[in-house]
């Protein structure tokens, strides 16, 4: 049997992909995904999603020595280390910690996917090693994989889409099956992929990122495959996957 | 003020659309759009769509010159003249008559949009002639659009994005601003547009009526710019717009 593979457009419909028992892909490129990759790769021990502030708050006060960030309506928030820029996680500031992350829906997208029994968060930074580890992990375990991606409203972002693209577009073909859902976020990527940071630029969230002077995020965002690692959600925390 | 393009994806969202008092493009590729605009072609007077079953026998009963067609699992129904075939409405059979039609999802799309101002009827037979009128009418009336399409069980339907995209393709570039559904649509179309009919073969709904038969029909669909008639639906009917 082939391996299907589907897509939810909105943060809200994760709890489908969770039901339906799949590998989850969670991607929030702008920036939630492409943010926690960095951290990562510069030596967070672990990110801790939560889906409201209120809750961020709260495990902040209990581990005074964990970092704090995040974001609402694009801003860093009031007793904040950092935004949501991936380029704010350099290794000076986040080497050896742990950080609790709050964002408008990349977070809610992970916390609603908590149940789901692989996790792996993906962005254009490590599109090829995700679609590899997913590849890997759905095989071994006949699982189905599903793409939730991280829509403002329930709407579907065109930088998502393009990023479920560019992952699934390095399934090994013949053994991946394709809902209408993905094979369009397949096409889409294929059309664009030499020409990446052009077409992002031009969603609605980048537009208001670049607004609010993320131009560089955007950018960065756009990186394909510039890492090789793997963040993997598992008991409420974001680690690299060995 | 540049024309807003958005695309809602299931009939079920249609009432979006209205709301936002948009000039309406219904999109149901497989097959209601295209059987509309093949019965316009071959000199149907009008089709009536209605959402139910009960409605369509009872319209039949009150009018039993009109003839009765549609589907519902794919499939022509008890005392109906025609299924939902395209290629069903050959002038022989249906020259001058209405047509009272329901289908399972794109006549209930149909209804849904009654109360906007303009709807139009899209499909590949006539996507060039349905841009050209949705762009004369938008800048004319200062109206918005958006694309309804009949995705089923409110999932996206690849062969009616790509069409949506097909459309959305021919609109006058600068002049209209496209939402990040509508930039994907585009993206879809352009990607497989030499090969509409190898990747709309690929979809869901076309894999599903290419195992009851209907390749033929599948192929019709696809037929690109075949026609250069634009269904509208106004006051409960379909007619071709002079």
């Amino acid at each position: 049997m082939a391996v299907r593979v589907d897509v939810e457009f909105a943060a809200k419909d994760a709890i489908r992909a969770v039901k339906r028992g799949d590998l989850i892909i969670v991607v929030d490129v702008l920036r939630c995904s492409s943010s926690i990759i960095n951290a990562l790769a510069n030596g967070v021990k672990a990110v801790i999603p939560t889906e409201t502030l209120k809750e961020a708050y709260r495990l902040r006060e209990q581990h005074p020595d964990f970092l704090l960030v995040g974001e609402r309506k694009g801003r860093k928030l009031k007793g904040f280390d950092l935004g949501n820029s991936p380029l704010e996680f350099v290794r000076e500031v986040v080497d050896g910690k742990t950080a609790i992350m709050t964002t408008t829906s990349g977070t809610a997208a992970l916390v609603r996917c908590r149940r789901a029994e692989h996790v792996l968060v993906g962005a254009f930074l490590n599109a090829g090693a995700v679609a590899k580890k997913t590849a890997e992990i759905a095989q071994r375990n006949k699982a189905d994989v599903s793409f939730v991606l991280a829509g403002e409203k329930g709407l579907l972002s065109l930088e998502d889409f393009l990023c479920a693209g560019a992952i699934a577009s390095k399934f090994p073909t013949g053994r991946f099956s394709f809902s209408d859902e993905a094979l369009a976020a397949v096409l889409g990527f294929e059309r664009v992929k030499d020409a990446l940071r052009e077409y992002v630029s031009k969603s609605r969230h980048a537009k208001h990122l670049i607004e609010l002077g993320f131009k560089r995020d955007v950018n960065f965002s756009c990186k394909l495959d510039h890492f090789g690692l793997v963040p993997v959600y598992r008991d409420g925390k974001v680690t690299l996957m060995r």
